[in-house]
């Protein structure tokens, strides 16, 4: 990507954006660490060029090296965790440590702190106190939702700390009131960065890759795909110097994409397959039943998650057992016996009872071997059929998803599959 | 903690795990760093002493800097991201730039990628090739579920690299089955660390906490608490010289906190809700249908992800739009126009109903205001209303979820209450 490229030609050891979160929690495990994700979106936002992100324990030693070490590469050091009360929270002190400052108590912050624990503690404890103590020389960050206030701070020419509470509330209102509007105003925000997320399905990310190689290597905009379980995901991200100009960017580089790709793009930022579907349908005032076997509800259920999906969505029969097929989609014992439960045969049949049963004008099913028992050689783990009923369309197909696939990961790749399949099937009518 | 403190006694630069998670969406802050947080608590489990957390972009110039230096600081570098086919894709390049070391071809990985690509590729590209390309001397670590395969190498004495894909999925196989494994053999794993995690329904975080202070401030064995949508967790992590020792330490502790809590402790480790159910129903060989309306699918969809589900699991009835209830559940209109579809009466025709059609031991039905419109202040959003009907048993009660929940929120409340009551219903009945 074009920013991580500007660093290799400048050599300067004095550039961009740094995350620091201080917490022994993080390195056990114990949770996730969601504030360097928000932090680093922020500062994509900004057009603040970000390159490292560290995790340290609550250890002074370990804290002070990393301080030290960002100092020597970067302009801005954001750190979250390790401002409250307790004797493990020991950032402001570290970092006063690493640049030999001395801490000065602050009276406005000792008058906030009474202020905010009037109602709670009659005065102040020796640990509450400790969070009025910040390097001389800090401007503050208040803390209005919580009691330990963060500082900015510059222990040396061209390099600045900006401290922040680990808990995330506290964190992003204080990103948001004070911390964000100080580097706009020393500059720190210069070009803007801006994104757009391409999404495909039917297509592996090789395959994908392969036919752009000439996208994936500009500069400006960039170009990057990522891989999930059945889907890829393509980043086109611009710089300039306001939106207007990453959006001019942007638009062409989108439109060679879906050229070359055709309907394997199926949305853009935060569309789902499932939210297509429903728009498509709302759009042309039509409704949809499932009938499914191997993903036992995992399409209904997908569905079920857009709001206002009972104006397309009726319903449908989860169909996991044979004597269900039979009796409830009305599948003819013959054809189970003569052609297996997954066939073409079958998931027809299962389409148009459900199709019929539920009187809506869509219809899938869908019936497979999720595994990791049932396999055979003709008819292998991961083999699934599905059809598509309307009045119009009427058609089955088959996946091979491959035998060393998990049955959770063969269920969703089918859930991923149908609704596709159904998105272009009702494209295809349109 | 201590293991942190053990460091600074020790000063020595070479001790204990890093994690290095490589890609550029980390720090564009488009996903979280969930590899980070599953790699740490992995490495608590196996007691590997883990000090810092780095991430860096698809950028050889800073991974190159940041490997050097967990080269001088630790004993293990677990690396995830970068190991796909796309030009972004460097880690092992990199990895073995940094050490001046060849990259050689491996014909073993393209005989395996050859092997998972038959049915999609007529042949391998250029791109796929590159995942065939190792530095001189590294181990394999298969990747069952996916492509890239990762590599155990020692550059240098004293330091070895493990390196994983990013795919979450792909990652934690590959972990579970090969590198937990090589580093137990490997002596790595000294201290022994074990856990025990037993989870709760039905009770929150706080209320949980306040039942059990004493153990919350115990040292050998620590208890924490995690809560995450409609579960509690606690892990009991015990530190000893082997796993007698500390399986010794935390039994009594878990049974102090069944002793407290009851039928609220619904399982432990890897236990989920659908597995107990399906459990229970198998040990008395009786079988279970569902009828969903706001979840639409969601419980069927998560007896389906247990393998063998046919046993149990005959399936059900999506009855989202009211005719459906109607039509394929037989619920009586005017029940439906005199209390709404979001009522006792209403879910306990539904039950009655898919347990008469699908000639089942065990019927569950829910019907609920999923939001984020439709709530009324009779009937605020996040009520939902549940039946389980078995020939013994006829119980129908209603959730307030909150109005404040998300849709999503709510419907994954409703599935995992809907399976903790039937569990308790199984377990009441034996």
């Amino acid at each position: 990507m074009k920013i991580s490229k500007e660093k290799n030609t400048r050599n300067s050891n004095h550039y961009g954006a740094e995350i620091l979160c201080i917490g022994s929690e993080l390195l056990l495990g114990n949770i996730v660490n969601t504030n360097a994700k928000w932090l680093a979106e922020q500062l994509a936002i900004l057009g603040i060029p970000h390159f490292r992100q560290t995790v340290i324990g609550d250890n002074s030693f370990r804290l002070k090296e990393a301080i030290l070490e960002s100092s020597n590469r970067a302009e801005i050091l954001i750190t979250t965790g390790g401002l409250g009360p307790t004797p493990d929270d020991i950032t402001t002190k570290v970092i006063a440590e690493t640049f030999n400052t001395k801490l000065e108590e602050r009276s406005d912050i000792l008058i906030d702190l009474n202020n905010k624990l009037q109602h709670k503690e009659s005065r102040l404890s020796e640990s509450q106190k400790k969070q009025s103590l910040v390097p001389k020389g800090s401007k503050i960050i208040n803390n209005s939702t919580g009691t330990a206030p963060g500082i900015i701070w510059s222990p040396k020419n061209g390099f600045t700390i900006l401290t922040f509470p680990g808990v995330p509330s506290e964190l992003k209102e204080m990103w948001l009131k004070e911390g964000a509007q100080w580097l706009i105003n020393n500059n720190f925000s210069k070009k803007k960065i801006s994104s757009k997320v391409l999404y495909f399905t039917g297509i592996s990310e090789s395959t994908l890759a392969d036919k752009i190689p000439h996208l994936l290597e500009k500069n400006n905009p960039t170009v990057a795909t990522y891989a999930s379980t059945g889907e890829v995901k393509v980043r086109i991200t611009a710089k300039g110097d306001n939106l207007n100009e990453t959006s001019k960017l942007i638009k062409p580089i989108e439109q060679e994409l879906i050229k070359l790709t055709g309907l394997k793009c199926y949305g853009e930022d935060n569309e789902t397959l499932e939210q297509l579907v429903f728009n498509l349908l709302l759009k042309r005032n039509e409704t949809i039943a499932v009938a499914e076997s191997c993903t036992g509800g995992g399409i209904g259920s997908k569905l079920t998650r857009i709001p206002g999906c009972s104006k397309i969505f009726h319903g449908g029969i989860i169909a996991y057992n044979n004597s269900i097929k039979q009796e409830i989609l009305d599948v003819p014992e013959e054809i189970i016996n003569k052609f297996g439960a997954v066939s073409k045969e079958v998931v027809e049949s299962m389409a148009k009872g459900v199709h019929k049963k539920f009187k809506v004008n869509w219809a899938i099913s869908v019936s497979g071997i999720a595994g990791p028992n049932g396999g055979t050689k003709l008819k292998p783990i991961g083999l699934v059929m599905f059809c598509i009923k309307s009045p119009k369309t009427l058609i089955t197909w088959e996946k091979r998803f491959g035998s060393n696939k998990t049955r959770e990961d063969i269920q969703k790749l089918s859930v991923l599959n149908a609704l596709d399949r159904l998105r272009l099937s009702i494209l295809m009518e349109s």
